[in-house]
């Protein structure tokens, strides 16, 4: 098990959620028992010395790995969620997309400045829905960060989403 | 850290999503990376020995733990999903809410008849949810099955829902 197998078992929908738009099914990632613990174990490796105190993963396949890794690390884990999901007080960011906006949140006591934060989710492709929920951890005072994500769709440039001095490790580049 | 402990860290919020429903709020336990190992520790307890395959989530609370445990146990993950968000083939199964109907769908490749599966969410209401998925589960010839939640609402007699051969394990009764 390796990242080409991984690659192997990742599979490709072609038009979906609609016609020309080819959708890597990370499903299948996820259903493989050794794909999922190497997917874990690379992660954990990358972020192991980094005295990680809270995981946050996106609505919703970003909770998968998120939660997983933050179980391994020993850290919280945290939803960053749309409209209406969350039941208390929360932080939000509203962010351009394709076509209008889109809105992401986070509870207003999950994290604090002293935490040090991983940002989740499966997939990199404008980086808008991440770069929004990088903008909630730090306007929670936090001063270390760390992103990523299993896969990257490098030929869309999600990279220029964010602040240059952040990190950003993905697993997959496709 | 024990099942008191998660009690007191389990956040109670009036009035969600709508007048005179008291919700249980889950993201404190998830948040607080003690209770986030006491649960995950406590459900690795219960079905270490049981040859789990796969771990079914059900969107979006159970896959976090879902997942978590998954990896855990050694197993694959697989989510279980409203219409619309799973890319290929599906299985559905349509189910009785308070108002009107819902659907949940599981890819058909998902799981095989071979597997060994442990259904996961985070909280067992009515039931409904969980015993449409079971019923996915069943239908791709599955001859072992487990059930869990982390909170069971007592008074509201969800496991009544299915059939009483069922393995239905709960850590905190409310």
């Amino acid at each position: 098990m390796n990242i080409e197998t991984l690659k192997q078992n990742l599979r490709e929908i072609p038009d979906f959620p609609k016609p020309g738009i080819l959708f890597y099914d990370v499903t299948t990632l996820f259903k493989n028992a050794a794909c999922l613990q190497e997917m874990l174990e690379a992660l954990y490796e990358l972020y192991k010395d980094k005295g990680i105190t809270k995981v946050v993963g996106i609505e919703s396949r970003g909770f998968i790995l998120g939660a997983a890794l933050a179980a391994r690390l020993g850290a919280g884990f945290i939803m960053a969620r749309k409209p209406g999901k969350l039941p208390a007080e929360v932080l939000e960011e509203t962010y351009q997309k394709e076509y209008g906006t889109d809105t992401i949140q986070i509870h207003k006591d999950a994290i604090s400045s002293d935490d040090i934060v991983l940002l989740h989710d499966d997939l990199l492709a404008t980086g808008g829905t991440m770069a929004a929920t990088h903008q909630l951890v730090k306007q929670c005072g936090v001063r270390q960060s760390y992103i990523n994500f299993v896969i990257e769709l490098t030929a869309l440039n999600g990279r220029k989403a964010f602040p240059e001095e952040v990190e950003i490790a993905t697993l997959l580049k496709l």
